[in-house]
């Protein structure tokens, strides 16, 4: 081959494709019965669109570019920078809230890793318009019924909040908030002495590590874990914020989701624009995948990007992530893609030819796969062809068969062949079939 | 708002996505009946893929840049690359013939248009392996019942033969064949003192210029049009391809397509790797759109990717032009968007917005399109938006009704109010909706 492919991308072959697709249905109608709506938008943006919102760690991995008119442009890393351009472009007066979804891909520019490629795709959903812990609910809710969809039982949704790690970081009279709760999120890539060598590198005496370390240990099941919560916290602002997790706990109850929920004041989630409640999945796996989604709430969002203040909150499910696990659990159904019918004409006349072609085309036109002998290839290696497909019938159109007006229909399991009148064939084959 | 949207690309929003999702899966459907399987590839590969294969036209239209590793990638500007890349690569010892389709979006830096986009979208399908003209066939009919499979009705499908042109480029003593394609090519462009004068220019006497009238003239129906292709040309290859459209006209009579099928010798399509028949289709309409869709045979292709000598043939049909037209002509059934059911909490209290919320999550789990008041909103403004959204029934859970166990279904049309005990609610509405 004179040309390979490019590093970090991926061929997706019919087997795969029909596994994907079956995973985005699933998907696709739990969004739809939420009552969010598909949109999309472009591959590329201006590469300012992705500067405005982006952390640096993103805007470094971006797929930048000069076009052919000078435009500088990049391919979306995700998707709620164009979401939000869309909303403050021409939705700001809509009735609210807005519910779109959307399944598409993405780009990055990272190492690739075990489910991580430089083109993924994401089935996610924002809801913009509400600052209501409704939305929250309706959001994580649909986050969880998701993967549910998939037939995926062993994951959790684990919550964090910004709020409350905006205080904890003002509890400790740490300035760089950001800066803290990197590091937080990074705790389950390091043991626990690393951990503490990080947090003091970073400044923090002994009392203050103290009191990350029992932070970091506030997660569990919601009643058992917020309750802790209230005694590591003071102020007003993180008492308020405490009881909208209670709140939000209770109508993921009324949802009938509770039993994947968790509570993980650890959790900050890499971007920079979440202001309270954050969220991710974790399934366990032997695969070396971590995370298989994750989103939260953005309420400045959509001013970054020129719009008036409007609240909004969505998530995004990695797709690369979530199939590889769905596979090693046996989640996705086995996909027949044979054909049900193989036509063979014996011999070259065109009538032969000519019978096999409108046949072939009638059984299409009745609903059933069907494929036609295209090789010109005699009986014997087109049946071994046949046999190759796992095709269950065969048609023969033979010369003698023709001027009777029959058809031979072999049962590939069996070997056993039958003559059928040309005009009852469709409607014998499907009663084979039972279609 | 801060960022634009770039030029030459488009958001689709939830009324346009239904409708495309509507045509892609007609097409997937006609797709999958011919048992052709999909496939995806990346969408960028190294520019040097697309260099080997396109026109100069091609390449000066690539969206080509260096990525932060340095490699010269390019989006792609068709599948068809791609796709050889992909067959020589894994599938060359593969059972034959492979029988490929893909949906998927394209990237051309061309001066926008009616119908033409920068970011575009083909659904299209790759038969490799077979030079036998059944083959041709299939993929003739195949191209043709797709756009069936949408409801449009007018249209032809013109058939060009790229021998035949060569044949016709030697009988004429022109050495730069190519060069005379792109001319005839645009003869739909010109008037006839226009192209009469291109084709002087081109360097042709009056006699071959009269030769070339009259070539162009051979279109219609296959069997009045046929005859006349067989007067004007004389060698024994040209002979062989008249007699191998004969019969790629007869298998299309099988198939049942004829009525759609022309000949039009003047056909040469853009790309230079062609090797015989191409095709494109035409549907009349107002809105300036020419071509939507088109292909051909390319035995030469897989060798020009390192492959073994190996013949193909294919089609894509552009989505962007096809929408338009099936939308003119109101073939695109109303989709409708609204949910089914809206649930109201009638009050602040944390019973009842849990009761919304168990409501409306039992009725999504028995597969309604169900939704829920996010907003906060009290009754009468969260009615008001149940009649923006066109939800037929409302579900109302106020303070006595969660007393007594009961709820209350609103009509909303004729403004009627029923209460319904909770446990019955679910089963009641269904039966209400005809679900």
């Amino acid at each position: 081959m004179k040309v390979e492919r490019v590093k970090g991308t991926r061929d997706f072959l019919p087997e795969e494709m029909a596994k994907r697709r079956w995973v985005f249905e699933r998907i696709r109608e739990t969004f739809e019965r939420y009552n969010f709506r598909e949109v999309l938008t472009p591959t590329f943006e201006y590469t300012e669109l992705f500067r405005l919102r982006s952390g640096e760690e993103v805007v470094k991995q971006l797929y930048a570019f000069l076009d052919k008119g000078g435009r500088d442009i990049s391919l979306r890393p995700d998707m709620t920078s164009s979401v939000a351009r869309l909303y403050v472009s021409a939705f700001q007066n809509a009735a609210k809230p807005i519910k779109w979804y959307y399944i598409a891909n993405m780009f990055r520019y990272e190492e690739p890793q075990s489910g991580r490629f430089r083109e993924f795709w994401q089935a996610g959903v924002e809801l913009i318009g509400s600052d209501k812990v409704e939305a929250d609910a309706e959001v994580i809710a649909l986050f969880t019924e998701s993967f549910l969809s998939t037939g995926l039982k062993d994951f959790t949704v684990n919550i964090g909040d910004r709020i409350l790690l905006d205080e904890f970081a003002r509890m400790l009279g740490v300035k760089d908030d950001i800066g803290l709760m990197r590091l937080i999120d990074k705790k389950d890539k390091l043991n626990k002495e690393e951990f503490v060598k990080a947090l003091r590198d970073f400044g923090l005496d002994n009392g203050a590590i103290e009191k990350v370390l029992s932070l970091i240990e506030i997660k569990g099941e919601p009643n058992e874990v917020l309750p802790k919560a209230e005694e590591l916290f003071t102020s007003e602002r993180a008492k308020a914020e405490i009881k909208r997790l209670y709140e939000l706990v209770e109508l993921l109850e009324a949802y009938g989701v509770s039993k994947w929920i968790r509570i993980d004041l650890g959790i900050a989630r890499g971007f920079d624009y979440y202001t309270s409640v954050v969220f991710e999945a974790i399934a366990p796996n032997d695969l070396g995948i971590g995370s298989i989604g994750g989103g939260g709430r953005y309420d400045n969002l959509i001013e970054v990007f020129g719009g008036k203040p409007t609240p909004a909150t969505g998530f995004a499910i990695g797709i690369e992530r979530l199939i590889p696990i769905l596979e090693r659990k046996g989640l996705i159904p086995e996909i027949k893609l044979r054909p049900d019918v193989y036509v063979i004409p014996i011999g070259k006349e065109i009538e032969l030819r000519k019978t096999a072609g409108e046949v072939v085309s009638a059984l299409r036109r009745a609903g059933v796969r069907a494929d036609v002998e295209l090789m010109g290839r005699k009986l014997r290696k087109a049946l071994d062809y046949a046999d190759r497909l796992g095709v269950p019938y065969v048609v023969l159109v033979g010369r003698r068969d023709f001027e009777e007006g029959f058809v031979t229909v072999r049962n590939m399991e069996t070997g056993e062949q039958r003559k059928i009148k040309r005009e009852d064939l469709i409607e014998e084959l499907l009663e084979l079939l039972g279609l």
